[in-house]
């Protein structure tokens, strides 16, 4: 059987607007389909805060115009995202699937993620997305609209949004049916939709936007996948990152994981919700595998040469 | 064998902003999930006129705030205008279905339908898309903007975009694929996301907005599909429509459907393009049946006690 992989997308593979997403996906399909070739089973998903930001910051625009518009939910600027990214990665992955002439299919399935609605994280917004802004635009921004803003990693302020842990993906037994169909799946895009249940039967968009890390985590427990690939800007997870003795690390259990977030060793943000987020899936069942590594990497990551592996 | 239907929504069953959406996406839902109960095997198409009209406006919106921010193509409107449409119909579709405890699911697949670079439509744009306006708010925009404007059926003024007739579907393959393992599926919304072959691999998108009748219908050929239902505002086509004359069609051979074409029976943007797709499927294959109706009456029609039917 052929080894199934949930592969996480981030800002690097994406870019940070049209025209950086254009040259950023074309590389990105190239590597994707690398592994669909190699006869994985592949499901792609993806991040989206600059386009979310971008999205909403749209909506607010045309509202400014003319404040008897609606306000855009957050949900739907998701789900926007989805169609906006996804119809780039399908194409440019189609094109090199069938180049390659692979036999394979690729396709975007539309993804809400339920939370929990107690989830804590609606109390405290933390996840950046749209554009940087000075701390001064920043601060006017929260005063004058009551927008949540914060200093993203030293690289300047954003708008910040709740980012709930995800509990389930609700299109599951879709991604699983094209898999089973020789279909490569681009799934979860931007964390997913993010839904709570109202009750047994409604699901309700909230304002808010997963992180891919965890949704992907999330996704590749439902899938039964064997391995979880945190795509980074780095070929290995560091400790001492930055400083004269920085180590890359080939492997990493889940306890000595923790000994090192407990140390501060993984930016908040940053690299610390990838190791969080592999810690998770490494420990869900006996023999799953996650990967932290580069794009470029992925593939030789798969067969052991490089990247971080993190395994219970 | 379930009988494999093809259902084209139009502006009614999907409101013309977000408020009237929940609402009248809400009656579709129930309407279409009704269908599937049944046990028909649907695929369900949509337009996507005013969502993908207020997209496109709202990052023109954006852009007149900051002029070095990027144009938004217009595919890559119709690419969001199916993520925002998909998720409420997925929604509320699925919701239904699990209260009836059908095992059914339902699913958005995001789809690119070709078109031929030559078709003269590109030419010729006259799709009406967003809002309505005066004719004075349109000349100036034409003037100012270069932007093609045209009255929409005398309710109004309305941008207006190319409109070239859909050649192919490119993510068939994903559609049969979900159709097989018991799933409705949403595809080809707002007519499909416009695409041409550059070259025998390169999809690349363009600025037009595919009929959603026309988009349905090749979606119905190429599923081989047994019926076709183009939704509308009447119960059935008719002719000396509006006259004390008016009289409503039961049935409509496609050279019945030719005559009354040629006599200016059905209004163009409006009951044109419907007759026409319902004619071009009717003819496709022998056994083919289109039906043009209201929403609330599909199931009677599928059953032969409403609307009309077109047959060659």
């Amino acid at each position: 059987m052929a080894k199934r992989i949930v592969i996480a997308l981030g800002g690097n593979a994406l870019g940070k607007n049209l025209h950086e997403q254009m040259d950023a996906v074309n590389i990105t399909a190239k590597a994707i389909a690398d592994l669909i070739e190699a006869g994985y089973e592949l499901v792609i998903a993806h991040g989206n805060g600059p386009q979310v930001g971008m999205i909403q910051n749209a909506f607010a625009a045309y509202r400014r115009e003319d404040e008897s518009r609606d306000v855009m939910p957050l949900s739907m600027c998701v789900a926007m995202s989805q169609g906006y990214i996804g119809y780039d990665l399908q194409n440019l992955i189609g094109e090199e699937l069938d180049r390659r002439n692979t036999g394979m299919h690729i396709a975007t399935v539309l993804t809400q993620v339920a939370v929990d609605p107690k989830d804590p994280a609606f109390q405290h917004p933390t996840k950046p997305i749209g554009a940087f802004m000075s701390e001064a635009e920043a601060k006017k921004l929260h005063d004058e609209k009551g927008i949540d803003v914060a200093e993203d990693a030293g690289r300047g302020w954003r708008q910040v949004v709740a980012s709930p842990k995800p509990t389930e993906i609700i299109e599951i037994h879709t991604v699983k049916a094209l898999l089973d169909q020789k279909h490569a799946v681009i799934a979860a895009g931007g964390g997913g939709i993010p839904v709570i249940w109202e009750d047994k039967y409604h699901l309700k968009g909230v304002p808010a936007v997963i992180d891919k890390d965890f949704a992907s985590e999330c996704l590749a427990e439902q899938l039964d996948a064997d391995m979880l690939i945190i795509l980074t800007a780095v070929e290995k997870v560091a400790i001492n990152f930055g400083k004269p003795d920085q180590k890359g690390l080939d492997t990493l259990t889940p306890d000595e994981a923790r000994k090192y977030i407990a140390e501060g060793q993984f930016a908040p943000g940053s690299m610390l919700p990838k190791v969080e987020a592999a810690v998770k899936f490494a420990e869900s069942k006996p023999g799953r595998t996650a990967l932290i590594t580069l794009l470029e990497k992925a593939k030789d990551g798969i067969e052991g040469k490089t990247g971080t592996r993190i395994r219970a």
